[in-house]
């Protein structure tokens, strides 16, 4: 495309590399920030800047953090003794989007997946190791991929705890509410009749 | 969504603002910016900042500009005595990126829309009317949006123009080429029949 601007081009450029906005997105959403409020484009600067230099990571849990600490561990209402694994920051926030769960997290940084170098090294297995001897932890519910290469990484850890006495559990698998019979997957309405739930009359 | 951290918060919130771009996309893009290299933000937050506080508008055309005056109206190689006239810049970029105009623009800032409260002295009419005169434009090809504000903008430029000595053309309204016959809806085939060009044969 040929600008009629180098600051748009430029900006073009630099706002097209962020995942899914193409070059024409781009112009979009530049030409708007253009013809809006100045302080529109000052402020949206200054929350990413401000955002990727103060952004931590919890030394507990590895979840994205403001300080060292992030608010769930630090929080002393949230259950203690059990641990929620989650690939990465996206699973806490879905899950605590359920407002079901009370304990705490930890994120493992991805999955094992030899096809893209990820090792057990490369992930948080052996802080959730210690984690666990340390807090006293009591259940561990997994929530990772429905891939092979989570099943994987379920099979390492749960191994690794073998010797202690860790209750190990996974989010169940099954059709979803309000899904439709004929619209499921054979693997997972095969798996939602083994692991079939008992009806519980009230 | 309870996010683990304010900053992220922020950052969702100031991107969330930009058009066609929701809480979830916006997340997506903040947790993609907190992984990628530090440089990239920095980058992207410069691009936005300098564009914002760099950005002209040419005192000619009335298109985005890094200058006074934009890089086509400066240009000597661009035919002069023409203009086409578009709403926005947006205009310009489809029509330069065809590759078959060489003459010069002027950019109205919109159409008159009642509704929308735009009327003419919201447009940059005034100075299409002076350009006509001091620069001897010849002809003027109106590229508008085919709506009955653009015809209604079309018609009030056209006799604003009734005593000067400039033809005024419209771009060609009609079946797109590759398109078929049995998609392209009445009113558009219509006109492509009435307004049917002679075969030209090569």
């Amino acid at each position: 495309m040929n600008f009629p601007s180098k600051l748009v081009e430029d900006a073009v450029y630099e706002v097209s590399k962020l995942p899914g906005i193409g070059k024409k997105s781009a112009l979009r959403l530049v030409l708007h920030l253009i013809k809006a409020n100045p302080t529109q484009t000052k402020e949206l600067a200054k929350a990413l800047t401000t955002l990727r230099e103060g952004i931590r990571y919890c030394k507990h849990c590895h979840s994205i953090a403001d300080k060292d600490v992030c608010n769930i561990c630090e929080n002393p209402k949230r259950q203690s003794g059990i641990l929620c694994v989650v690939e990465d920051t996206k699973g806490i926030l879905a899950i605590e989007a359920t407002n079901q769960y009370f304990g705490k997290y930890h994120v493992l940084g991805g999955v094992i997946s030899p096809i893209d170098g990820v090792g057990p090294s490369e992930l948080n297995i052996t802080s959730l190791v210690e984690r666990v001897e340390k807090e006293e932890v009591k259940e561990i519910i997994f929530a990772l991929s429905s891939t092979m290469e989570g099943d994987t990484t379920v099979h390492y850890i749960a191994k690794k705890l073998q010797n202690q006495d860790v209750k190990i559990t996974s989010i169940a698998r099954g059709v979803p509410i309000g899904g439709e019979l004929e619209y499921a997957d054979e693997l997972t309405l095969g798996r939602s009749i083994l692991t079939r739930t008992v009806y519980n009359q009230q």
